[in-house]
């Protein structure tokens, strides 16, 4: 599901302050990371150096795969030529060359997938970094 | 759109060490609340108490209506008659009977609508609570 073309991702994430923060973004999954691409002056971008952790969900609110993920590094879009291939290609839209932009490399630590709240129990795929299915 | 049966809201919520949680719920557009239904005891419940805040998304990623909104009340799902028929009927689910359960009655103060990141701009419905379209 997370190599799929052209999926995105909700990507919440929060504040020191404790505000939380949702927005939609377009995802690759490249190396076992998830990778999306945001200005470095979004609240998204801000909020995860601040704090390392996102809240991620892939698919519709009924077949969801649900992701908690810390931040493994970020990287200018034009940094890392194989990264910024990887995210084009998956991706519907490139956003190498604009310098407003960043990569945020999240690394997932606990992945759920379920379809309705009965299932949630018994779900996971992922703790603590290693895949359990 | 919010009034539409059977639809669900991305929930995001933070709490106050700054950690975000993010969970799909079914909502009902009540009195110009959203209200949603969660265990008395979830981290979305214990966020939205504490803090007060979330922020939410329904629809598609890329058809998304944004809803910044303020916690109003919470109500135990057996406390008030209309709110609970309100909800049952929009909601495919109804938690009515189930005491582990409480109605989040959520006011919006920001609303934006749109399809793909370059429409954000100009995108706003409600502000300060005031529906501006």
């Amino acid at each position: 599901m997370l190599t799929t073309p052209e999926i995105d991702v909700w990507a919440a994430t929060a504040s020191a302050a404790g505000e939380a923060h949702l927005v939609p973004l377009s995802l690759a999954w490249v190396d076992e990371r998830v990778v999306v691409a945001s200005p470095a002056a979004s609240v998204t971008t801000r909020n995860l150096i601040a704090s390392g952790r996102a809240r991620l969900a892939v698919g519709p609110t009924r077949d969801v795969v649900m992701i908690d993920a810390e931040l493994d590094r970020t990287v200018g879009v034009d940094e890392d030529a194989a990264l910024g291939a990887a995210y084009a290609a998956q991706s519907d839209w490139d956003p190498r060359g604009d310098s407003d932009y960043v990569f945020l490399v999240l690394r997932p630590v606990r992945v759920q997938a379920w379809r309705e709240a009965n299932e949630i129990a018994g779900r996971t795929l992922m703790r603590d970094g290693a895949w359990i299915v």
